[in-house]
This record gives structure tokens, C-alpha cells and sequence, in this order.
């Protein structure tokens, strides 16, 4: 009943319109050859992968779920699923943006990032399996051995075999430096041959049916290790191990014990996984595997965020289609469709407000994803180390912001898309509040938001006293100077540079603060990452604004559409950051002042 | 694996020394030999029924839901609900506030209101069925014949029958003017019997296993009825006829025809209804079935706001328990437990911001739905006509505010409660993840929170000029006046008077350019509930924290935590006031200027 269309016009305008991206990579060795024409036909092809192929399986398989087997340890993904990734496979689409060296077709990560918001906004759950082998291939293509790389990065390119990042154990998932999974060295074989011993939970993808073999990335400590953080090292651990030839050996005993039972995302096996002397090699350096799996993360938290939007697209499109359809009392301002027993329910003021929230947040989050992806594109190909520099700087700062912001956002948005279907948005059948359950996991996984917060407060904002913070203010800075004296845009330019001003005081205050109690971070980090994060919204709203006006006299109602977002954006979220500052402000007293055993 | 301690404390400081509800209610004559003890022994062992009896079935009954056998078109409820409602109605508990004339125990509704929160808090969903009897039973007793009365009240006093509302249809839920169901008079039967043909859809306990007779509340159309809301009329339908001598007679065609899937609730059976001639009686005055079925809303309405009241409750006190066990990291001012590998999670600042945020909701919820109860029994029991329509008014301006602004903050709370336990809190097991499932649905049904915050500012604000608004910011300026020279309170006094004057002026605004454009109100309507909600719960604090003051020597740790929490609200939770009083300045513009073609 759910329907689903690729937001390709979106994508093409902040692509090709707000960012030109092709103007940019084409000043990059690698992707020298790109353009617009090609960017847009592999995401209609996408698109149509997304909807036709994986979209009508999201709330089948959220109805059947995974299936465990405990005689034989095997997981079975719900029905449809292994025949839509057969057709992922066939398709090339794991190869899209991964280096021709490995089988890759080498588009630019933003075309990836495009192709990524659909698969999930058609099907979270389903997109988690190929999700998870992307960060393992990018993992081993940065850590691994030469050895490494052929053996494995090949298989995951092509989407043979599927990836995993076995982080969390029972005790431990935020700390992992509390981690208790062994590795000990395997005498008389191959220098960096390890036996794991030990139990992983919450491994999404852990095990399947959709691919012959998983490659497991397991973080453990050797026997030397030192305690905590600084004492764990990265293991790649196949599900079979692989013979000399490349075909599939003996099973390695790396098994699955058990399946969660979960609020959502039910088509994605989240896996208690039992390694009992499993053989893998080491990947990196000896306790350097956190470091190591910092690749994967911060490409996973992306992700994350990219979940979100992708939820709110849907959440948003099917809302919209509802409040168009159903009819329910009459504008309070007079009958709008007087010939009509009732009005449809998009006449009304706060339906329009939910609605609009979901596509602002889309929108938003569109923009900046494509932006942050498109730096990473730049930072992995220039030739220019400070342009490099700079771009690694600005992924830093915005991808704790694109993971929380996006989440927190699209958990708002797929709430207010339910809301929109009155008592119907609470029954299954309409698929609305799968959205919403879908949505709850994308705050907690890759790093809980709170831990998001901190990342960007702590280590990204004042870590370097704000150097990488005054970079993106450098960007709102230079906009608000050039349009200045642009009158049509006073809407948009002055509330941003008011925000600027603001954020950059706040920063200062929470910074000398925190010089006095370091709590005084943790006390803040949430209401600023949302400061912050609003901050990064109205400063690509207001340059989409710029565009969307100088295109009024098109005829594009797309223009239209663009410059009414903004113009909500502004006069109805942006005004949020008031209460988060002021909260912000009253500091860590309040939180801390009660004795623990007052709780 | 979950907890439940009912807050008898807190309930006890809100009756006793906040609101002093015992001299109040022996003004009243029906309650003149009320004392603290009766009540304080009452509520524990209410509390006993609901820890004890029904919250071990909370989590069974979620995963088992309930069954429909097509055959027999009976509902199954899960396993133990049965039992346990026998040992509810064995132990007195449907009559605790009910008239002695019908069988009831005569105790105040002040009483009911913290059982009922209890029973929330310990299973929403089996709360349903004794729940919606209740309401059949006050609808029934203010609007019944005397016939009527003597047939159906004492059943539903002693809990033998349960009963419903049948008013939503497939095509119309907020809009009842649309309802189709059709009664037609009985040639041959008494005076006011009719037979029923319809479909409803979402009749919570339309259906089950629990009682042997239940008692259908119906709205339906007279065959000359006008079109809309004004030609709807009230009947009573039992699922069996009662034969003269009281017993069970010939079954009456309402059958349940399917029951729902839902996201939440699943131990309460969502029911849809078939009538097919069914028999049942005239309930008030033909055509005035809306005004009749308001008595059973409104009382309704409270009951879901209380159900999210429990729900913020039981969460926080699950959160609470985990953060104090769970150890992950470092404080971030150093280690507090450095005995142990990694401090408890509670030493750090968002959990404690998110437990906070979850208690004071609690505590901020409870004051006030216990402040309205009490108005409801003065109300219902004063000899003063002045102080009964000075109850009624404000009955009438806080009901809106309890269903809107506790469920709103229930779905807030329970999921800062589940991000507490980071991935665990997804995971079904634990049982944090069906808080917030069941805590949805209350923001939707008993008309959802878009309905009510129109009801507050269009009909029960700008409706009458302020004059009810004005009631209740006589007792803030009453409080502000008192203690506008004690130093200690200044804290507290400053705000809340600031707030009130905004609130004063923003109401102003809005009824200025309501008057231009009704559409102002729809508007603005959600944001404004939501400051005035904070306007209520922050005068309830201001008072608690006076007296939580003025105990500050008396070495109970329970008035230190009320200080602390009142600090905390102050400090982190009044301030989204200030982004919601701008967001609802900007008005209807940014909501109504795109074209619908273009959303």
C-alpha cells in the first residue's frame, strides 16, 4: 500500500545546481572523465533497483523477520531478500563507487551516497547487508595487507561475499576498550594467523543466506595486549576459510548462537556471534585495531545518517499521499472542496507542519549529505594536500552532525508522517509505523547520539579550539558577505548570520567552561550538536533559497516548491535553536546535583 | 526483567502536602470522613494489584497479543489478562470511585486518578478494558435513563461487564459529522429501542474473553437525522440482551469482524465491528449523541493523558536501575569508581539529562493530573454553583493540556528512557522498546494531540475570550505575588511570572489574528499547548519547590530530590518555550503558501 519514488529532481539540484559537482570532480585525476548525464542515468537506474526490487519487500520482511536455526547455526533472511541481492549482484551495484584496481566501477562516493538514500528509504533492513560489507571493503582497502586486499576486496567489490564489523560484546559496545574477545597466535602457520575466542552481540549481518561466505572484521586483544582502549587489534575472520585457489575450505568456527528480537529493522539479522579459535589474520598493526576500525565507523555513521534520510523521504512521500487522499472535517477558514462531504486533510494548518517538517528535514539532510560525501571525494583524490587538509577537516566536524542530526530528525519526521494517518498510522498494514520503528535504531547504533555529541564538542570543536568550526563558518561567513546586499534573501541571510554569531559565542562560553569541569561538555554536547546542526541546515536552505529565487521566473514549480521549504525551515524549526541554547547554557549543575542514590 | 515500584511518595506529596486534598475533599459532603489514611492505604494496595498482578503480564501480553477465532468471532486476550482481571474485580477495584447508590465504595476521583496510573504503569494495554468501562459507566450515569441505569450500572460498577464507545468508522474518525452507522426504531418495542447496522472500526476491547456481557456504547444516525455532527445520536448495545430477570439472553448482532495489528497495545484487542441489526436503546436525546459521548471523552481524555503518565514512570524507573548497574567509560571529570573498570553510566551528564527529563515529566505529570481530578470531584460534589463552574472551567482548559502534553512528553520520555540502555533498549527482551510503542498510540486516539491543542486555543482560550485561561493565571499571579519576596524562591518566582506575561501577550496575538484568519489558530495551536503545558508544570514546581524548601532541614531525602528536579526542569526544560512561543509567531503563512500540487 506504501509507495515510494525516487527523489531524482531533488538529487539533481543539489548535485548539479547547489554544489555542481561535477565542476568539482572533474578537477580531480580520477574522476576527470565525470559527468551530469552519467550522474543521472546510474541514479535512475538506481532508483528503479530501489523501488521495484527491494522497496516491496520492506514490510514482508518486516512481518517475517530472520529466521534462526539452531541445529545448524543458520540464519535465514526473510523471503525475497536473497533473490533482490542476487539481483544487486547481477546488477553491479556493490561495485559502484569502489576502485577499477579491485573490479570497481570508480564513480564518486556522492553518486553512491544518491544511490544509498534510496536503497534505504525502499528498504532499511534489506540495505544493511550490503551497508555492512561497503565499510568492511573500505576497512581492508585502508588497513589491509597487499595480501589482504586481493584475497578479500575482490569478493566484496563484486558483492560475493558480505562484510561485518564485530565490535560489541555483552559488557561492552560504547567502551570498547572493556573488550575480552582473545587472539592468540597460531603456531607454525603463516606469520599473523590468530585463533579469536570469544562472544560478539548485536553483529548485524553476522550470518545469512544471501552470500556463500561473510567476512568478519573482529576486533580482540593478543596476548600481550595492554588493558584497556590501547591493547586491541583488528582481525579480518572468514565464515569459510579460503583455499589456495580461491574457493571456499573448511568452515572456521565463527558461528551464530542466537538472533535478537528487535523493535525494527527486522529483515536485518542482528547476530550473537561465538568465535572459538575462529582463524583470521591480523589487519593493521598490533593494538592499533580501534584506530583501524575508525575507517569503517565513520564511513558506517554516514550511513546512519543516510538511514535516516532515506526514512524521512518515504515517511514524508507516503504522508503526503495520505493527507491528499483523506478527507476529515473543513478548514477552519471555510470549506475548501465545498462539492466534497469534507476537505482533504492537507488543508489543514498542522497537518501542513508535520508534513513540511519531514520534507524540510529531507531536504536538509540531502543537502549536506551530498556536500559531506562530496568532500570525501575530494579529500581521497586531490593531488592538493591543503585542499585535502581541509576537506578531511570539514568531513571531521559534519559527520558526528550528519549521524545525530539526521537520526534525531528523521525519528521526528517518520512520528509526525504517522501522525498524519490519525489512528490508521498506528496499524501495521500502512506501513507508517515501521518507519518510525525503523527509525528508532539509527540514535544508537555506530556510536549512540549522545556519543555523537561529544565527538563533535569535545574532540571536533574544542579539541582544536575551534579551528575546524571556523572553516564551515568561514563558508556561512562568506555567503552572508556576498549577499548582503541582496535584498530578496534578507529572509534567509540575516536569521543565518544572527545563528553564526550566536554559535560562536556559545562555543566560546561551553569552551571556557569546560576548561573549569569537563563535564560541562557532556552537559551541553547534545543541545549544541542540534545548535550546530540546525546552524549547517540554514546555510544550505538559504543557498538553495538564492537559487530557487533567481529561478522563479522559470516556470519550474520544483523553484517554487524549494523557496516555500526554506521559508518554512526558517519561520518554523530554525527557531528551536532558542531553547537549546538557553538549555545549553545553564550548564552541568543542574544535572549533577543530585546524589545518585536520590534517583 | 523490568521493575515497578508504584511512586506512593510522591503521590502522597502531591495529595497531602501539595495539594492538601484531604481538606479540600471534607468540604464536600459526600466525602466529609475522608482522611490521609484511607487513601495513603487504599493506593498501597492498589499499588500491590498493579506491581504484583498485572505488570508481570506486561511484556507476555505484548508478545502474545490477542487472538481472534474466526469461527466463533471471539478475541482471545493473552495469557493471565483473564485471571487477572477476576482477582480486579474480585478485589472491589472497578467500583473504588463510584456512587454508593450503584454499588461503588463512594471514594474520590483523586483516588482513582493514582490507581489508574499505577495500573498505566504497570500494563497499559490490560488497563484498557477496566478502563473504557469506566467511561461507559460515567457516560451511562449522566446521560442514561433511569432504566438504563439500573440495568447496566451496577454490572459495570462491580466490573461483571465491561463496556466501550463505538464511534469511529472506516472513513471518519476525528470527523464524527461523517459517521454512517444507522439505528432504526423497533416496531413493536418499547419506546427507544432500535436496531443498529454499521461498521466501526478501532473499538478498544470491542471484544474478549474477560467478562461474560459487554456494553456497547454506540453513535449511530436516527433515520430522520440532519447530515453532520447534529443528527448523531447515543445508544447502549449489549453484546447479549438482558432478559427481565437480569440474566443473559439472545445474542445481540455486534460481532467483532477482524481485530488489528498494531505497533503497540498488542495485549489490548482493537477491534472491528460489524452491526447488523443490533438492538440497543436511545442514550439522552435523539440527535444529541456528540454532547453525551463528550462526558465519556473527556473523562477519556484524562485517562490517556495518564497513560502516558505511567509510561514516564515505569520507564524512568527502568532507566534509573539500568544506569546505576551498567558501567561504560570514564566520567569525563575523571574516574568515580575507580575500583572498577569503567564508572556507571549515570555518572555522566545526558543520561542523567535524559533520567531527569524523564522524572520530572513524571513528577510534573503527576501534580497536575491529581490537581484535576481533585477539580473534578469538587466539581461533582460542591454545593456552590461558583465553584462548580469555576472547577468546570478549569476542568474544561486543562483537559486538552493533560491528554496533549503528557503523551507528547511520555513519547519523549520513554525514548530518552530507552536510549539509556544503548542497543539493549532496542531489543525486545529488555522491554524499554515497548514503552515507547505503547506510549504512540496515545497521542493519537481520544482525538489525537493536533485536536486537542485546537480545542485549547480556539475553543477553550480564544472561545471565551481568555476567561478560562484567566482562572488559572490568577492562581500563577496569586503564587508570583506571594512569594515574590522570598529570596530562596526567586528561581523559581522569576521565570514563571516571565512566562506567564509572555503567555498573557502571545494569547493576545493570536487572538488578534485569529480573528483576520481562522487558519491562525491551526496554526499555532500545537506550539501554544505546548507553552502552556510548561506554563502549568512549572507553576506545580515553583510550589513543590517551595515547599521542598521550607523541608530542607527536616533530613528526608525526598524533598532534596523534589528541589533538584524542580532546579533541573527550570533549568533544561522550560527553555523550549522559547523556540515554540517564536515558532508560533511566525504563523500560518509558511504552512498554507505552497500549493498543494507542489507538496
Amino acid at each position: 500500500m506504501a509507495v515510494y519514488t525516487p527523489p531524482l529532481r531533488d538529487m539533481q539540484f543539489v548535485l548539479h545546481e547547489l554544489l555542481n559537482v561535477t565542476d568539482e570532480l572533474k578537477m580531480l585525476p580520477a574522476h576527470a572523465e565525470i559527468d551530469a548525464d552519467t550522474i543521472n542515468a546510474v541514479l535512475e537506474e538506481g532508483g528503479k533497483f530501489a523501488a521495484e526490487v527491494i522497496f516491496p519487500l520492506n514490510q514482508s520482511g518486516d512481518r517475517e523477520g530472520c529466521t534462526y536455526d539452531k541445529a545448524t547455526k543458520s540464519v535465514t533472511a526473510p523471503t525475497g531478500f536473497k533473490e533482490a541481492y542476487a539481483k544487486y549482484v547481477e546488477g553491479g551495484w556493490p561495485a559502484l563507487a569502489i576502485e577499477p584496481a579491485y573490479g570497481g566501477q570508480g564513480l564518486p562516493i556522492v553518486v553512491n551516497q544518491c544511490f544509498y538514500e534510496m536503497l534505504n528509504s525502499a528498504n532499511q533492513a534489506w540495505t544493511m547487508y550490503p551497508g555492512l560489507s561497503h565499510g568492511a571493503l573500505e576497512c581492508l582497502h585502508a588497513h589491509g595487507t597487499e595480501a589482504q586486499k586481493q584475497l578479500y576486496l575482490p569478493k566484496l567489490t563484486s558483492g560475493e561475499w558480505t562484510g561485518t564489523m564485530c565490535l560489541t560484546e555483552p559488557h561492552c559496545g560504547t567502551d570498547l576498550g572493556l573488550l575480552r574477545t582473545k587472539a592468540e597466535p597460531v603456531a607454525g602457520a603463516p606469520e599473523g594467523t590468530y585463533k579469536l575466542t570469544g562472544q560478539k552481540i548485536f553483529i548485524s549481518a553476522g550470518e545469512h543466506d544471501l552470500a556463500p561466505n561473510i567476512v568478519h572484521l573482529v576486533l580482540a586483544r593478543l596476548p600481550d595486549a595492554p588493558a584497556g582502549s590501547k591493547g586491541i587489534s583488528l582481525f579480518v575472520v572468514p565464515k569459510f576459510k579460503i583455499n589456495a585457489d580461491g574457493s571456499l575450505g573448511e568452515r572456521n568456527p565463527i558461528f551464530c548462537s542466537a538472533i535478537e528480537h528487535k523493535m525494527g529493522i527486522n529483515g536485518s539479522a542482528t547476530c550473537q556471534m561465538m568465535l572459538d579459535g575462529a582463524e583470521g589474520t591480523l589487519v593493521g598493526a598490533p593494538h592499533k585495531g580501534l584506530a583501524a576500525m575508525f575507517v569503517m565507523m565513520n564511513a558506517a555513521r554516514l550511513g546512519v545518517g543516510n538511514q535516516g534520510l532515506g526514512l524521512t523521504e518515504v515517511a514524508y512521500q507516503n504522508a503526503v499521499a495520505y493527507a491528499k487522499d483523506r478527507r476529515q472535517m473543513r478548514s477552519l477558514s471555510g470549506p475548501k472542496q465545498p462539492d466534497q462531504p469534507a476537505d482533504t486533510i492537507i488543508v489543514h494548518p498542522d497537518v501542513r507542519k508535520m508534513l513540511l517538517t519531514a520534507r524540510a528535514y529531507a531536504e536538509g539532510g540531502r543537502a549536506l549529505a551530498i556536500y559531506i560525501a562530496l568532500l570525501i571525494d575530494r579529500e581521497l583524490n586531490t593531488d592538493d594536500e591543503d585542499e585535502r587538509k581541509d576537506c578531511a577537516d570539514q568531513v571531521a566536524l559534519l559527520t558526528p552532525i550528519v549521524k545525530a542530526f539526521l537520526t534525531d530528525n528523521a525519528w521526528l519526521a517518520t512520528s509526525h508522517c504517522m501522525q498524519v494517518y490519525g489512528g490508521h498510522g498506528y496499524i501495521k498494514e500502512w506501513g507508517m509505523e515501521q518507519y518510525v520503528r525503523d527509525a528508532r535504531i539509527n540514535m544508537i547504533y555506530e556510536g549512540t547520539n549522545t556519543i555523537q555529541s561529544l565527538d563533535l564538542l569535545g574532540r571536533k570543536v574544542l579539541g582544536d579550539n575551534g579551528a575546524k568550526l571556523k572553516k564551515f563558518g568561514k563558508l556561512i561567513a562568506e555567503f552572508v558577505e556576498e549577499e548582503g546586499t541582496n535584498e530578496a534573501l534578507q529572509e534567509f541571510v540575516n536569521p543565518l548570520a544572527e545563528l553564526g554569531d550566536k554559535v560562536t559565542k556559545l562555543t566560546t562560553e561551553l569552551g571556557m567552561k569546560a576548561f573549569g569541569n569537563a563535564d560541562e561538555v557532556g552537559a551541553a554536547a547534545v543541545d549544541y550538536l542540534r545548535v550546530v546542526g540546525h546552524l549547517v541546515f540554514a546555510y544550505f536552505f538559504a543557498r538553495s533559497a538564492k537559487i530557487a529565487l533567481a529561478k522563479q521566473g522559470s516556470g519550474d514549480p520544483f523553484y517554487t516548491a524549494k523557496l516555500h521549504t526554506a521559508r518554512f525551515y526558517f519561520a518554523k524549526l530554525l527557531p528551536e535553536t532558542a531553547g537549546l541554547m538557553r538549555s545549553a547554557r545553564t550548564g552541568v549543575a543542574p544535572l549533577m546535583a543530585m546524589d545518585e542514590a536520590l534517583f
